[in-house]
């Protein structure tokens, strides 16, 4: 009996910004497991900043989505059928499987995941996912956080940039500032997630507001967001300042290449490091990551938070929502209860 | 009875581009030396790069001259009066004295040097000295060099670049590119260096002419020069493309901001990283360095070239026509035999 599925397509590649008409819902039906797969229906979905990367032609770093073809992404899934003995009906699953509402799926491709009393499942989606491993990976490996570091995040509001703000506070930074897009993200970081203090880029040129927050300069930069804020972090920098570059949402919608930061001649003089990098490339941290920070979100000690769509039908809307700032933490579409 | 000088002293900080108004040669007495100091014949100095930012208010890498004062920098003299225990007469000493040609210096803040058969006091300036040292550390520790790496090096025919293409190809570059800005230096780069290929960068976008000379990409970048240098390189990178950022000569003069590289957004894409460095932080590969460096010059393995100015009177004109590209390998001015 094949399985009813309804998927998200890419429609047509976006130039800019994309619309609506950049994405068609379908409802298709799969062939029924064969030999080793297994069926999943869909719990939740992510949402990403990356996934503006795939939609374009050519690879970014991420391949590209073809056009007329379902789009991929984070999910987790409950298996209601199951054709392999490594992964048993009933068992939660992550998979880079959604946007969908049910999947058949090679049981190898998934990864089955731990019950954890109270974590609700779109967490492994983004404080125990990808998301999480990512800000963990930058801080601590790319720019060698160490305790007693100044900390800027740029968009730290976000599911990544609101988890290394924490991060670094619980391991002993001396002070850990944020930029967001709004008074609230910044009330939010600086009321319920600890940061020293938190600004709103739109309030004025970055440079300025961060040489205002941190007058002394800053250790370690963590950019999801490139553009003016690198080049305001490259100028704030103290000698043998680190920067973990993970993202430039400021620039992912352009059609033309944006201007770069006009210092670089102090990587130099300030005997700087940044480095990008992409969580994928360090999968080796992951079980120390997983290790660590379940019992800081079991305990409640690192302050969680989604944003939260219902319904396959919201998902795009979710996603040009979150390209325009329309999160705080991780951006979800819930599918299932 | 004093110690007649002649000495090169900052007579006003340049706006822009040095004109030889900025200096004056004087002559003055210093008194004889005290307990713990010796006198030394200076045989050469050096011209340098980062000379440039040291005529600035305020500090660059290295502390500012002041106006009015004598303008310090590396040379090698031989000791002719002694007042020191640990620094014989007749010793040969490397000095951040010069410049000037007779110093009085306290024996503690000079390097007794090795008597090299056949090797030209001034190489203590250039290969077996700073420029030496800052390829070594450039290219082994900040770019992470490793046999098979495809090299390019901006500025390849200076000081500091033509000893990182040769240590990069006789260290097991797959392939070694550099640029220029002339013909002869390209020629030179080729023929006698054993680069892959060169370019001069005034014969078009050096974009452009990177990806003609290397069109499978580059694993590391030597900075020397910054600027449009840069964006080409961040442009021609591999995945996992090291760059280690060493100068920015095509901005010393500069007295407006310069534009950045307008593709940092690669960073990410590519996982790239880009450190910049000053060798001083890095003394503790010098033993190494000249351990394994030393008979490469003796050999001849290693292909030295200097440009070399006669007399003190010469510094200043062998300053600004460094800052023009006038020298091929290390630029020196001898001051005795």
């Amino acid at each position: 009996m094949p399985v009813a599925t309804r998927e998200w397509q890419l429609a047509a590649r976006p130039h800019g910004e994309p619309t609506p008409e950049d994405f068609r819902l379908v409802e298709l039906e799969r062939p029924d497991p064969a030999d080793g797969q297994i069926v999943v229906r869909m719990l939740a979905m992510s949402v990403d900043p990356y996934m503006r990367g795939r939609m374009n032609a050519g690879k970014s770093y991420a391949a590209a989505w073809e056009v007329g073809e379902t789009m991929k992404g984070g999910a987790v899934g409950r298996v209601v059928a199951s054709r392999s003995p490594a992964v048993a009906e009933g068992a939660l699953v992550l998979a880079d499987a959604a946007w969908r509402d049910v999947a058949v799926l090679d049981a190898r491709h998934v990864r089955v995941l731990p019950e954890l009393p109270g974590v609700p499942a779109s967490y492994h989606l983004g404080v125990l996912g990808m998301p999480g491993l990512t800000a963990w990976v930058g801080l601590f490996r790319l720019a060698e956080f160490r305790e007693g570091d100044t900390v800027f995040v740029s968009g730290a509001a976000g599911a990544v940039g609101s988890l290394v703000g924490q991060f670094a506070r619980l391991n002993g930074a001396a002070a850990v500032f944020g930029s967001a897009g709004t008074p609230e993200k910044v009330r939010w970081l600086t009321d319920e997630l600890g940061f020293t203090a938190a600004f709103d880029y739109h309030d004025g040129p970055v440079a300025q507001q961060l040489r205002t927050a941190a007058p002394d300069g800053i250790d370690v930069f963590f950019d999801n967001v490139g553009g003016e804020h690198l080049e305001a972090a490259i100028g704030a920098f103290r000698e043998f300042g680190r920067g973990a570059l993970c993202g430039a949402i400021s620039g992912y919608n352009a059609v033309e290449a944006q201007p770069g930061p006009r210092n670089m001649f102090m990587m130099v003089t300030k005997k700087l490091s940044l480095r990008g990098f992409i969580v994928g490339d360090h999968a080796d941290m992951r079980d120390d990551f997983i290790a660590k920070v379940t019992p800081l979100v079991t305990s409640g000690e690192l302050v969680v938070r989604e944003t939260v769509r219902e319904g396959l039908d919201e998902a795009v809307p979710a996603f040009l929502d979150l390209l325009r700032g329309g999160n705080t933490g991780k951006m979800v579409v819930r599918l299932a209860d």
